[in-house]
């Protein structure tokens, strides 16, 4: 659904979503976040499958390590993407990123819902006095 | 485990979610997963600040490389807490990385609706043949 | 020299050498460090090799973002063994981490005597001041 | 070739070595590769050194998980130096990384020459069949 607007190069990103009807954008919203928590739900229901048909049951089938390296590889490729100033591919790299990042949550039986806390709790806290609070 | 009790003041966590009505939980994920587009738009409105107050200020007057530069390091930070099994620090560390793909994000005029999209075009895809698909 | 014993099962390498005489030993160092030398001269003949028989020559073929990629992915697993504490490991993550470095220098017309002389010209310069004089 | 000139002081480079002597070369080349030996006992020396002078003692001080995490953040400094495709950059940068890798083997009682060790362990072994064998 979300998708749509990629294949039509692009167009629905921040900038058009803010032309959205209120409406429309809080259901965009909504359903935009929600993936994550989707994500996790199919990982947490998939990581006992067939490794011959499921690429999270093969990933927990390696072990915890193979997961883990996968944050530090998918992050080296979002790096370069980003040096690249390659936005499609800035974008396929962070979701490739934050899905390897959910899989090492569910692994330790978090979720994307823990971070999603503890980023609103930082909020309305400064980035230069939490960053310090943590020092 | 750990950090349930980080974010007394919240009330949705993985476990207590499940408890909780349709309705309530609805509307706690649509929350959960909005904070990373008020993080974006926060960013946006940041980035011209006086670097001395603001933490983005500061990533965006150091330049571009400074904040690709985040995402490996926190990366890092990240792989390092899910070795050391370390739930809080683990959290912390994610929620540091998402952080800084944001800042990216907006730094390129994308945000995390254009990851989400891309998250969601990808569902239903089975993550053996999507990664096939791109080899 | 330390972990000289750490690997008893290694045959041909540390442990033979604590048996050695003092020049041998001087004279092993000697070879130890030509070790990287020598790497990059078998990276530059092989990087026209076939690839069905040549690691070297699959990296070359894929170009250059898989050799980049490399020391992303080989730090993050000399990371994760360092966290470990696993000392054969660390050893050999790190050198298919050197390994991987002398591969990207070769590919841009250096080797790991520009590496080498880059140390020398900061020995005698305090760290500190060598940052200080970075920033 | 950028950085050649960097080292003025220095005899040695990759171009200017290959119009030497033999024995120039060879004295050369094993100057080059004693200078990571060299890093190791000065990190050795220094470690327990005061950190308001020495960058080594600074990082003992902060202790492992401040050193492991510079092989992160230096390894994604030398990938983000290679997207560039500037060479003086990219020595520098995996000056810095090698040089960090050295601390975290001198923490743990290793060093340079174990390294050294394990690559010509692994010369005369094909790399396809080298990797397979670690599969």
């Amino acid at each position: 659904m979300a998708n749509k607007e990629m294949d039509g190069a692009r167009t629905a990103t921040s900038a058009s979503a803010s032309a959205k009807s209120a409406a429309g954008a809080t259901r965009a919203r909504a359903d935009d976040g929600e993936v994550l928590c989707r994500l996790a739900r199919t990982i947490g229901a998939r990581r006992s499958a067939d490794p011959a048909t499921s690429y999270v049951a093969t990933l927990f089938a390696k072990g915890d390590e193979a997961m883990v390296k996968k944050i530090g590889e998918e992050a080296t490729e979002a790096v370069m993407a980003a040096m690249e100033g390659d936005k499609m591919r800035l974008t396929a790299e962070i979701a490739d990123l934050w899905f390897h990042c959910v899989v090492v949550l569910v692994r330790n039986g978090l979720g994307p819902e823990d971070v999603f806390a503890e980023l609103v709790r930082r909020e309305g806290v400064s980035g230069l006095r939490e960053k310090a609070s943590r020092l």
